[in-house]
């Protein structure tokens, strides 16, 4: 029996699961995981978070998780001198699930979603899977966006949803306040539409956040997750901040209790550790600098970075390219963009090996 | 700023989010949880195996849940005496996201899902959240399902997925396996078509699982979910068995990475603590008996329960029962089925403030 032979969507025929090849290899910088465990103080506090919480576990969790958006709320009040309360934010497991939900409520069929490509490609994906069309934007041959081409764009195809993802995944680019503006002016030009920046990784960015761009605009949602400056992409966890009434719109669409007990409180106990983990996220950015600048001397060419990750090139033969540094024991991504790779920033010790596998590679091609 | 200034899906303007009032009273019998606390040995498992994860909580949680899927599937193989292994399982946030998966793969705009109602509420609305059109198939008086009038539901709509529950929420009632092979053929007759049978509350049922019917019949689903007979509403795990190729199907559309690292470590910890939570729903088997012999001698009618939860009545004006067992300090559920209410079996103590609370409605009624 084959999925083919099931009454599945015809459009699902022939597709295979999203997502990126598990090798087990010594140095993955493949996924733009964070490469710091968790710190021991904060790993026991969440044992015993999560111990208080199992004792009431046989009740349904805080359908609204009102402490973990409080909380929340005041991580980005801290973090961008922007404040936002509990009614400003929603969360759910993962931004992925954020994003769904909202697509559920501003997308869906009938409706148009548009993102400028290549971008973080989940965006694209449920999308699909909540049966809006997708529409791919276009950016500048520097992978910045082409603010005349995505005016025209919007205005072509009047989305009712725009992805702006900044630090964009998979080139690392940024976008300034600047360019959010023009986009949702053209987007609520066209039509009354829904403007989401994913700022999945703007904790890595040399720009700060443009969550104060929410203020006085409830069609404008900025989508977060912990995955990544929190260190805690097994966790789940991903939030958005907006206009009150953007909160209480995806209520409608959200599976009641979707976000479990545990899910929580170890959100809870990740958010007393802010500092620490922002600890991290510096030495990091250090890292991620590094990579720029020695990818460069090698003579690689490298895309201005604002992320936790580094896209390099050119390659001819982006594969072979990706498949040479795999035999070195270094798992990089291949997103698909023609001419590049992406690696995440590691700790030190793996960033050197992934450069010492980049080094041979540039070696063997200009021999 | 209101949720109607938004550009929302039409569908949704006007609406409310789905859920049960959350009220403070001192009994809450009114969402179907298991009022046994989780017994402290498994408290400190769970704490142990989250500390263990969040030590790798940096990393994704394993995208397939495969340590998790294979102690699911020795769980059913043990209860049910039916073989299953890894590749007929899946896991996700809940049985509704289980549903949700099913219905984006299965269902979907230009599909039809039937349930014979009144069922489980949540069918309904994850059709509607998908895109999927609702029918409202019928029920006997009695709740029952009627096989004729059923058959001919399914004739004339040629749906593409069919929701079964058994044992039904809200009326208790248990499907044998002749109704559900009997549909299964009517489904199949009509179109290719995916028939979902809902045990959420088969733990606590007279008969035996229908897991077995799974056998040979690729396009029938058996659903569950840990918060009921595990004690575990608040870790949200839901799960299916069924013929390997529906779970390569539902990954076309689940969200990457969907179940947490937490969350998969919760539920092995519970899964370890299997026969004590078992015990636990042989003493509410037993109160759910009492319940049922109590309220008819009280003077109720009650439908028969294979449930962790009884359905009683009838009420002239249903609404001013439940504000009468409420002002008594009991929250029972009014699931909007007329004439009817809904009451969770809880712990003794909790079941004879509930008994009493309606005896004394009782007795203002004959006054």
């Amino acid at each position: 029996m084959n999925i083919d032979d099931l009454p599945i969507r015809d459009e699902l025929r022939g597709k295979s699961p999203y997502g990126a090849p598990q090798l087990d290899v010594p140095v993955q910088l493949n996924t733009n995981e964070n490469p710091y465990p968790l710190p021991e103080p904060l790993v026991e506090r969440i044992a015993e978070r999560v111990r208080e919480a199992a004792r009431g576990l046989n009740r349904y969790p805080d359908r609204d998780a009102i402490e973990l958006r409080t909380e929340l709320a005041g991580y980005l009040t801290r973090t961008t001198g922007h404040t936002v309360g509990t009614a400003n934010v929603w969360a759910a497991n993962g931004s992925n699930e954020v994003i769904q939900q909202l697509l559920q409520t501003f997308g869906g069929p009938g409706r148009t979603a548009i993102g400028f490509e290549p971008s973080y490609s989940m965006h694209a994906l449920i999308s699909r899977g909540t049966g809006t069309s997708w529409i791919s934007g276009p950016r500048n041959d520097d992978f910045t966006i082409d603010l005349t081409a995505a005016g025209r764009a919007i205005a072509e195809h009047r989305p009712d949803v725009v992805f702006i993802t900044s630090p964009n995944n998979p080139t690392g680019t940024a976008v300034d306040a600047d360019t959010v503006l023009a986009l949702y002016t053209a987007a609520q030009a066209a039509r009354p539409s829904l403007v989401v920046v994913d700022e999945a990784y703007v904790e890595f960015s040399h720009r700060p956040s443009l969550l104060a761009l929410i203020e006085g605009r409830p069609n404008l949602v900025v989508s977060r997750t912990m995955s990544k400056a929190f260190g805690a992409a097994g966790l789940r966890l991903g939030y958005l901040a907006a206009d009150p009434a953007v909160v209480d719109a995806v209520q409608l669409v959200r599976l009641p209790y979707h976000l479990s007990a545990v899910t929580q409180a170890t959100a809870l106990a990740a958010l007393e550790h802010t500092d620490t983990l922002l600890g991290y996220v510096e030495q990091l950015k250090t890292e991620r600098d590094r990579l720029v600048i020695e990818l460069r001397a090698i003579g690689c060419e490298v895309t201005e970075s604002d992320a936790n990750f580094v896209q390099f090139g050119r390659f001819t033969d982006t594969h072979e390219a990706w498949q040479k540094i795999l035999d070195r024991g270094v798992l990089v991504r291949d997103n698909g963009v023609p001419g590049w790779l992406r690696v995440t920033a590691g700790t030190p010790v793996e960033n050197d090996a992934f450069l010492d596998a980049v080094r041979e590679l540039m070696k063997e091609q200009s021999a």
